[in-house]
């Protein structure tokens, strides 16, 4: 990536004066003013002091060439931005399929016409409020291991809204966000995958971030929530998105150097489910008992009233009082 | 599909009148003549006889509107033909994801440029020889049950070339067809999977039929084979199209009805593992013994010289003497 004035502006809101910028980008200061202008022009609030120089004081929402440095790591290489798409998850696994789109790119839009959550799923998307990215990594990882990923996205996200918004976000078995039994966000985990490995992970993750109680379908409202409303006031989406890539960056390390364990502990810690007396739908198969843990491969541990356990890979969670 | 004078023409040699076409799809006589020049200029021999009307002697190869008559049915809705692709998988998995290509489409391609075997090796892909295929089906399957669809396309396989060339293929475990022990085929299988289910799956079939040893790169010429070399004569490419998925849907009925065990009894019946003395590799482990089973995942059942056993999902077999 070329070096760029918002590469240079610091989030601290400190000055950056005109001659350092034309000297570190190699331009005259003529075309540093015209860089700003374009930049004010696309919504960011840049500052113009005489004799200081500019200082950024905000960004416009979801601007990847503000997004991209902030986050920029030997994971984190290509950060694309739409207004629209049908659904991240699927232009993930379409790029990468036919475009050969690698490891370490992320997808954000700003609407899904389509969102999806698990079993296909309607996933609500309206624009201007929430986050729906998809992050594309290829992992060295068995098929088994799937699961894992999202355990992985599961911890990532609930720190990044803590981090963010100061929520004590919870995780729920096996791929929602929670706050006091409300659903603040998902993650849908799509792999491609042969039998020998898989080739490529696609990690969907949606937060309800500014979205009001008003703005939910009706058939939501009661058990849906969103950040704004658990925090009290709006939540910056860029920051959001600067801390879920931070933290999935941070665990993802941890799990493909440390293996499993600290990212299971992290998972236990944030979990919404574990001791609780729960019934897990599978399929057609209802099955109630204690959460007592989740194992290796992210599988839910559930102690039946038998006394048996049973390990659950993927199912519908009720809460039982 | 709209009727067309291929669905009429029959491939037994038998005219068929003028008259009868032009009633059976409803256009003049003039427009049935029309119609029959065109495909004669795409390489479709029609024989046109005074008062018995037309009848087809040949079709050119890898043409959809011949095939997908001959092959349609509750499975298979769409075949689409291309001279030249990347990957079949690739495109498959692209067209899937972006726009929703759904169960039953088939594709085919004359040349790829980026033909796969397993674990991202290359697979020779010449024009105007073989077959490259991938066949995208949503099965009602989770995310264990990904290699039988390896075992269901090997058989089908292996039945298709028996069918169209007489030649006794064989199925080297987990994705080879074979003939005395040199690679006539292979099956890559690649699912868009979550934890709770399949919701895609693309299987890729790769067939030498008219390569000619001189065709093969050196290094493949005394492991690879074609079915023109093992038949002593050319294969109609169509002919084997048809006979895959013919038996591909025959399979898949199965599997989907009766459940796993007539067909993991006719890939025992064609399998050229079983019962051999075999080392396994897996990752970076060697693990040798005998090739006793398949189990109801399709893995293989191994005996090693311990006497213990071990179930293996994927790995590269060798076989010993």
């Amino acid at each position: 990536m070329p070096a760029s004035i918002l590469n240079l502006l610091n989030d601290d809101h400190a000055y950056v004066s005109g001659q350092e910028i034309s000297t570190r980008l190699d331009i005259t200061r003529a075309a540093v003013w015209k860089k700003i202008t374009v930049l004010r022009r696309r919504g960011f609030v840049i500052e113009a002091a005489p004799s200081k120089g500019y200082r950024l004081i905000s960004a416009p929402d979801l601007a990847a060439d503000y997004l991209l440095p902030r986050v920029r790591s030997a994971l984190w290489k290509t950060i694309l931005v739409h207004d629209v798409v049908a659904s991240t998850n699927d232009l993930a696994m379409s790029l990468a399929a036919e475009e050969g789109i690698g490891h370490g790119t992320v997808i954000v839009a700003d609407r899904q016409t389509r969102g999806k959550g698990r079993l296909g799923r309607r996933w609500e998307s309206p624009g201007g409020k929430n986050i729906y990215m998809s992050l594309i990594i290829r992992p060295e990882l068995s098929p088994p291991d799937l699961t894992m990923l999202t355990v992985l996205a599961a911890v990532a996200g609930a720190r990044a809204i803590q981090n963010t918004g100061d929520i004590p976000a919870k995780i729920k078995w096996p791929n929602d966000l929670m706050i006091d039994d409300k659903k603040l966000g998902g993650i849908l985990t799509e792999v491609r995958s042969d039998p020998d490995r898989i080739s490529l992970a696609v990690i969907g993750i949606g937060i309800n971030v500014n979205m009001r109680s008003a703005d939910f379908p009706g058939g939501l409202r009661s058990i849906a929530t969103s950040m704004r409303s658990a925090a009290g006031h709006a939540i910056a989406r860029n920051a959001l998105i600067i801390q879920l890539l931070r933290e999935f960056e941070h665990w993802y390390g941890i799990l493909t150097t440390e293996g499993k364990r600290l990212l299971l502990h992290a998972w236990r810690k944030h979990s919404a489910t574990l001791g609780r007396r729960v019934s897990v739908t599978v399929g057609n198969e209802k099955i109630s008992g204690i959460a007592e843990d989740i194992n290796d491969n992210g599988m839910l541990r559930l102690k039946m009233h038998s006394g048996q356990y049973r390990n659950i890979s993927a199912g519908d969670i009720t809460f039982l009082r």
